[in-house]
């Protein structure tokens, strides 16, 4: 992830803004502190974008500890966060700092966000008895409601990811490498101003695109086969992830079958998408339109999930996921089927579930393409 | 990371091995197994290289807990391990099978490898007295001392970045901006085969050469700057990181000296590498050298660190790094100096601590170019 001028980053009102809707959160636990050792997160509430940091936010504080790699970076990212920069450790410093403050007696921390040595570390500094809260949703849950700056963010990375695709096309043709392709598309992504790619890039052809998690190898293209293409980009720190499935050649009818019924099922669950619903709810409307078609057992993972800074973050869309979507949500939708042999068939788009309704902000074609 | 084919992974004897000797060093602590969460180490130790997973290795078993999308991944890749594909949670179920496993009493773990909440998810399933033993150098020690195979993916990934920046240079010219320059270089190294870079690409011009750690950004090459390149690419599962520094134009005198300095600094810091050495006579090398040109406050990180499955492992050439180098490392060399306002040089290879001395294994030019 490319570190941001100040100009491209949300001012410090709008930091101030997060971190003003976190103290509502964590005071209620109740706790005094919340601990955020997560980069995204940290990120998201200062600015932040370096690879190593701890930020603490009291409720009438908050203090970015990094080191002197980022003394430069800090000055143009973080504007309401008090930087101290560190030159031995990080661990050893935050917690001299809550040792001082003696109103801290409950801090709040993500307990899946930080490593058990590093926990263990921050814990034995202050020698007085302070209540650690494990909180694993206490910054997720915020960031899952996109502000307009984020969304303007995610639009232009989706439109950009969908652009990609777009320029591609030509190139997926018989005796080109997954690799190739991958490298091509990597390539047209940063040409058009990603940052870099969100995720590994996903090109799996013919039998081996029966692997949903496939990555892409010196297996040339060949006639008669479906290409799967799942990619995204990172622009302004915020990710994109579109997948999109062609035919290299003239399709089977059984082919066509399944991708339509892909695309249904793709359409029912975009459908079924908005604020208050529960998160299954989307998953059980892609399942059953392809229940219907007989393909209900080779759609083997989730419907979706959300996306922002990571490329995979609150909410998620599963099976007996009860948490409900909400104003703000930006998520995939992407049921796809694998058949052992022959391949399969994905179709991904990012969704943004708004006041007015949902905006799908992947912009690539969706009707089967035979090249 | 693409995963490999069981033709380019090593054979179930070499990971035997390292299993074996991973027991040897477990079983003197004492534990009667080693619960291994960390991917890498896993790859190391079974040759798995999915992103979802857990070691288990007791003195006679070692098992592998991954979830259905590696069903097929891990016939190809794993030999010398059971594999166990888990539906719901596979903390769960490595909790359950040490709750079985009565004759185990005490358990090695990697804290800095595994979450808090991951920790006391395992830690609370077997309903009897476990001894949890913090050892984070149980496996980044044994990963440090790399083998034959080992070895030759290493060399040829050193190699595979050379070759790149010898491509990239005719395109550093005034006028290519950092992030197309970066977005060429990426393209080079996969073109070439790698399947991925080892870390963010670093092209830094003029003064953004100043920081360290710069991402390419938008700003484009001027003439009489310098440009540094730092980079790396991931080939059978091995990283090269390699970074050189050029010129464009024709250079002032003081960054010739400037230039002649790092180098200076660099080759005496691989003449002092040698088995049985501690860390830190490197580093005091390297820093000695630049001290001499009256440069030594420019130097503002370590000299270099180990290589392999990952970019930053075992062990560190740093101050006060009291360990000793060993015969089998595979470590960066890469001083450098800064100048705020001005730009910066660095010169990094990287070099294995073999039995009849070092060799380098990058091989790009490092004379001064002025381009």
């Amino acid at each position: 992830m490319a570190s941001k001028s100040a100009l491209q980053n949300p001012d410090s009102t709008t930091f101030r803004g997060r971190q003003d809707r976190l103290r509502i959160r964590f005071s209620a636990l109740p706790t005094q502190a919340v601990l955020i050792t997560h980069l995204p997160d940290i990120r998201y509430l200062c600015g932040f974008s370096g690879s190593s940091g701890i930020l603490l936010i009291t409720e009438t504080s908050s203090t970015l500890f990094t080191d002197s790699r980022y003394t430069i970076q800090t000055k143009d990212e973080v504007g309401a966060s008090t930087v101290n920069i560190i030159k031995k450790s990080l661990l050893n410093e935050v917690g001299a700092l809550i040792a001082r403050q003696r109103s801290i007696h409950r801090i709040a921390f993500t307990p899946d966000q930080i490593t058990f040595a590093r926990f263990r570390q921050i814990q034995r500094v202050p020698k007085r008895p302070i209540k650690w809260i494990p909180a694993s949703t206490l910054v997720s849950d915020l960031r899952a409601i996109k502000d307009p700056t984020e969304l303007a963010a995610m639009r232009a990375a989706a439109i950009l990811s969908s652009k990609v695709f777009e320029k591609l096309l030509p190139k997926i043709r018989p005796g080109v490498s997954e690799l190739d392709l991958a490298a091509e598309l990597d390539y047209l992504s940063r040409r058009a101003g990603a940052s870099g790619p969100a995720f590994d890039t996903i090109i799996s052809s013919g039998p081996r695109a029966a692997l949903p998690h496939a990555h892409p190898s010196p297996k040339r293209i060949a006639k008669n086969e479906l290409v799967v293409i799942d990619q995204g980009a990172i622009l302004r720190g915020y990710c994109s992830d579109i997948t999109r499935t062609v035919f290299v050649g003239k399709a089977p009818p059984r082919i066509r079958r399944w991708y339509n019924a892909v695309l249904q099922s793709q359409l029912a669950a975009i459908e079924a998408l908005a604020a208050g619903v529960e998160a299954n709810v989307v998953d059980a409307a892609a399942r059953r339109t392809l229940k219907r078609a007989g393909l209900a057992g080779a759609f083997t993972h989730s419907t979706g999930h959300g996306l922002g800074l990571e490329v995979h973050e609150a909410p998620r869309l599963g099976r007996g996921e009860k948490s409900r979507l909400a104003l703000g949500n930006v998520v995939t939708i992407e049921p796809g089927i694998y058949k052992q042999g022959v391949g399969g068939i994905r179709i991904e788009d990012d969704v943004f579930i708004g006041a007015h309704g949902t905006e799908i902000l992947s912009t690539a074609p969706k009707q089967f393409l035979e090249l």
